[in-house]
């Protein structure tokens, strides 16, 4: 048996925002906005994510769906400006330096936005895996990216995470010939964590998976 | 000219143990070890590089260089067993949810490793590349890794990290063959943030690469 030395350092980060998230689904509500928070590490592809839902969505349902995106970053501003020149309603939210997007944030964020015409309002979270799990952000439905180069393991470091969110997008699946990750034992981990998480498989590169995704997210807003 | 609306939230959320590394920094100092605090998102391949640096350290000097490691999680401790399997003394330190690790944290980890005998202890942080960025461990020296799949703008969107590493560890080289990443980019986007920092293209998985690394590593720590 080796010996494996363990130092536990106990402490609750977690903000109690619950009330204040709870005064941004009902302002959403009211407004008959779905709010999807979506999360990953930096580099997994929520920008692209976005850009192609936006694709996809937009071509599957007449009358077109009215979309917006909050793009949450610590600094810079190239993911708003990337939405926009997909002709997309986007606000930049820059935490400036916060690691993690909390309902303050996005209740300070709302007012900038013309809600009534939005039927899905996508927040790209900040790029991380630890701290926007053990934040509400007011949102509908958490979902997270995990893309192919990552690794199969990441469910057992970042475990709330998987447990927290509703669905998970394994993208860049074209990077799945590189031979280095195993879907199976990356299924059986997330779902150990989290029964209920829907797994898609995706490409934004090629396209592949992405009506999928995109079929389950209309019928989350009940389009 | 494109409308980007921004809402900016400033908070200060730089703990101030600069103190507690200080003394860190003087207990090690008294035990002639040098701590490398090691940074990237997660699944860039910090347990890899470390093993890979193991490997390389110890077939390139004669006495051999004193190693150890602590490996810091949230949650599972499977690094530290790895760590462990390769014959290297290793030290789980289990962050409780913790997004990063702090001074506060190493100086209590310090006591369960007999340091004399320890040249070079490297520290694998949490895989976060926003907040380990902003807490000083007391390590003597800040190393990143980014990994090809991660994407070439990621100096971008997470400056503060390049800003505070003396090296920069482009890890995943054999996935340069995909096409996406841009290395020219990646390092005059570093370089404009960090002057003075030295970049490394590595494959964990084909051993490119580690060799010099490695020797930088040494000619820092004086071996």
């Amino acid at each position: 048996m080796r010996e494996v030395r363990l130092i536990q350092i106990e402490e609750d980060i977690q903000a109690d925002n619950r009330l204040e998230a709870e005064k941004v689904r009902r302002r959403l509500e009211e407004a008959g906005t779905f709010m999807l928070n979506l999360m990953s590490s930096p580099g997994s592809g929520k920008t692209s994510l976005i850009l192609k839902t936006i694709e996809a969505v937009q071509s599957m349902r007449t009358p077109a769906i009215g979309m917006a995106v909050i793009e949450a970053d610590m600094d810079s501003q190239v993911d708003a400006e990337t939405i926009l020149d997909a002709g997309v309603p986007a606000v930049q939210l820059r935490t400036g330096g916060f690691c993690h997007v909390d309902s303050y944030m996005v209740a300070k964020t709302l007012p900038s936005l013309d809600l009534e015409p939005i039927d899905l309002l996508i927040l790209e979270n900040v790029g991380n895996l630890i701290c926007p799990a053990q934040s509400d952000t007011g949102a509908n439905s958490n979902v997270m990216i995990l893309s192919v180069p990552e690794g199969d393991d990441k469910p057992l470091k970042y475990p709330l995470m998987f447990r927290e969110c509703e669905a998970l997008v394994v993208n860049k699946s074209d990077y799945l010939q590189m031979g280095d990750f195993d879907m199976d034992s990356l299924r059986r981990r997330a779902k150990k964590l989290n029964p209920e998480i829907e797994i898609f498989e995706v490409s934004c590169k090629t396209g592949a998976g992405v009506q999928q995704w995109a079929e389950w997210l209309l019928r989350k807003i009940g389009r």
